[in-house]
């Protein structure tokens, strides 16, 4: 039994905290894993950002509901499921991931949770675990499942070297350049060939 | 985070194997787990008797095409799937599975596969692993996700168990008389509102 663990932002839908900057012209939210490898800091200054901004939860939740899957990323899915599993592993959170699944038709996803306080702005943030894109993959396995992981940033590195199969999927040079022995997929059609290649070896 | 583990056969859908004994009139492949709690005895004896017949994968495919899931079993999922994350922990096979997982709208699922020879005749079953639904509920308490679990048989005891919180789905009286301290849910309604509890309890 087989299952495709895929990460969320840059390879299904847009970047979330691109988009919100986008909205609120606020600069240093474009900021991303791609930028600023170490989660943590990323996401402490983001939440204080948002603080001296005055932004809630709901500001935010209300850009998300805007947001649309990436071209063709719904099709992909659709294809994914009629032959092997998938779920996915993303670092972003429940309160923001909800509008975007219910476009992909709800696949399985496991990320992190927002902690939020009274006045609906956003405290601080509960990790699921560290590094809890690869213990997904060590956790499939201990299922006796095999995997192929793929993703597009520094985040999903240990994750696509922990699976039996992975690929990134439209990277940014620098990482493609950094981890010379992985894969890339420019696109779905050769994401899926990538996938259906290492389901027949593993078989 | 959160993950609902669901048995799938007399929780989502029909049995199959009674569907296929009805469609074929052979009664002895009417017994299922709650009637043969050694699940390896009990398909022995279905490959058997298959063979016997010469019924191939293809006439049992043909009998699950015809099959829906039970009333009710759709919209529960949808519900479901809106304010946590599910995976359908089965023994049945990824070869019967996919028309069942289709009309579902494509929920995760994790079960066994079947070893067809170039005949189409079924000869044997490759187990995910030995007591997977409990090995699959520690796999994502590995992740850190806290688990309800349910199931209507003797094979999903040891997951129900083993999860943070979990239910019986209208499951034989000798079942729910052995095992006095796990509650029962009658209907979706009653299990929507334990998984519902659980959550909350989790917090």
């Amino acid at each position: 039994m087989f299952v495709v663990c895929l990460d969320l932002e840059g390879v299904l839908v847009p970047e979330i905290w691109i988009n919100v900057a986008e909205k609120t012209g606020i600069e240093k939210l474009r900021l991303t894993t791609r930028d600023i490898p170490d989660y943590d800091v990323l996401m402490k200054g983001r939440i204080e950002i948002l603080k001296e901004h005055g932004l809630t939860l709901k500001d935010i939740q209300d850009v998300i509901a805007t947001m649309k899957p990436l071209d063709g990323a719904k099709a992909f899915m659709d294809e994914l499921r009629t032959f092997t599993q998938a779920v996915i592993l993303s670092d972003t959170f429940d309160q923001f991931a909800q509008p975007l699944m219910k476009q992909l038709a709800w696949p399985t996803i496991f990320c992190n949770t927002l902690i939020v306080d009274d006045k609906n702005m956003i405290t601080g943030y509960k990790l699921r675990q560290k590094d809890g894109k690869k213990h997904a993959v060590e956790g499939f396995h201990s299922m006796n499942l095999k995997v192929f992981a793929s993703g597009d940033s520094y985040n999903d590195l240990s994750m696509i070297k922990e699976a039996d199969g992975g690929m990134l999927f439209c990277p940014p040079q620098r990482i493609v350049d950094e981890n010379p022995t992985i894969g890339v997929a420019h696109n779905y059609d050769e994401l899926l060939a990538g996938i259906r290649k290492t389901i027949d070896q593993c078989r």
